[in-house]
């Protein structure tokens, strides 16, 4: 049975990849920076994002968020906050975002992709399928909470493969999880050896310069390619 | 492209609801209680279980496991120092069991189901995909770490609607958590009303007797059925 299921997936899975380029051309153009957050529910994608749009606004920079979610808009009501526009994808039962998906809600927002300087998506929470979904993100980043244990990566390597940047999220929980955060920097670069990995906490604000850094650094280098 | 996708999926779900119905049929004769283990990565499954079956050992009841997952045999090895007879499934890149994996692991295992009280199935960290996949249990337990956040339950809810009992682990991060406990319950509540909550940690074993309590009794009504 699994034959035909996995023939008409990858069928499925390289229309996704066309349409995932046509966006990155998409986007380059514009010279905005697309970055796709993926993690396990829970790990903090929405509060990093929260912080990271209130800084870029703050900053006079222009970010936008597309936030992906089984069912709620919690997240996108929390996000608009930070004064970004924000739109909020439901996907029922589908565990991960599709590129048509993303196409599609940038077409109905009617945002101007030029007068934006980054898009973020953030993706539903799971560890497993949305690593083999290209949404024409320029980058990937996969959050770790300090509470989900030193394993994950090993357990989950796909998405840690996949991401171009970890971070490890809820830091001020290292003590209580009594995380060995140097075997989970470990365990993280053993499945992708030299990936920048980040420690960050939205609550205190640990770890968020050198994060913020990293994506006006990366920013910059989308927006000398556009021009 | 998804008409047909989804009329391919849904009739491997109801082969795969077909094998699980025989597989609980089983269970039942062998008076056996098996349970289904849900959870997104990080949750603490493995911790709850390795708990569970120790003191289970201890008790001279006679438990095993099948755990499931995408790499790596940590799980097992960990579990198995409980004395208990524990078999790991690796599933590559699926992100779920499934009914016919069950029946294959436990031929292959040769375990005599007459000779077990309980059987715990640890699947893959996800909040999403094992939803949809009945593997014969005839308890699904999910469970949701203090560290996750109060509105998982809103936004994961097959989960939570189709699980059986909901255990809230960690419980002694509460407090680092700033968890609003009731909140998390009430939203529990909300997706699944009546469902049953425990509130465990496996590092301080509060929640430990009203869990193995619930274990006991369920079992017994399995083995009453059988009998």
């Amino acid at each position: 049975m699994n034959t035909r299921l996995l023939d008409i997936r990858a069928g499925v899975l390289s229309k996704n990849d066309q349409r995932a380029a046509a966006l990155r051309e998409r986007f380059r153009a514009a010279g905005l920076l697309a970055l796709n957050l993926v993690s396990s529910p829970g790990a903090g994608k929405t509060a990093l994002l929260e912080r990271t749009l209130s800084e870029l606004v703050r900053a006079g920079e222009r970010p936008a968020a597309l936030v992906g979610d089984l069912a709620t808009d919690n997240d996108a009501r929390r996000l608009a906050r930070s004064g970004a526009p924000v739109r909020q994808i439901q996907t029922g039962d589908l565990c991960h975002l599709e590129a048509d998906w993303i196409a599609g809600h940038l077409a109905t927002a009617g945002w101007d992709l030029a007068a934006l300087d980054y898009l973020f998506i953030e993706n539903v929470g799971n560890l497993v399928c949305p690593a083999g979904y290209d949404l024409g993100e320029h980058l990937r980043v996969v959050l770790l909470s300090a509470a989900e244990g030193e394993d994950k990566p090993l357990k989950y390597p796909a998405m840690f493969h996949s991401a171009d940047a970890a971070v490890i999220t809820k830091i001020d929980l290292a003590a209580p999880c009594e995380l060995d955060l140097a075997l989970m920097r470990r365990n993280i670069d053993a499945v992708h050896p030299g990936i920048a990995i980040f420690e960050t906490s939205a609550k205190t604000g640990a770890g968020l310069p050198a994060w913020m850094g990293w994506l006006a650094q990366r920013r910059l280098s989308v927006a000398e390619g556009a021009a």
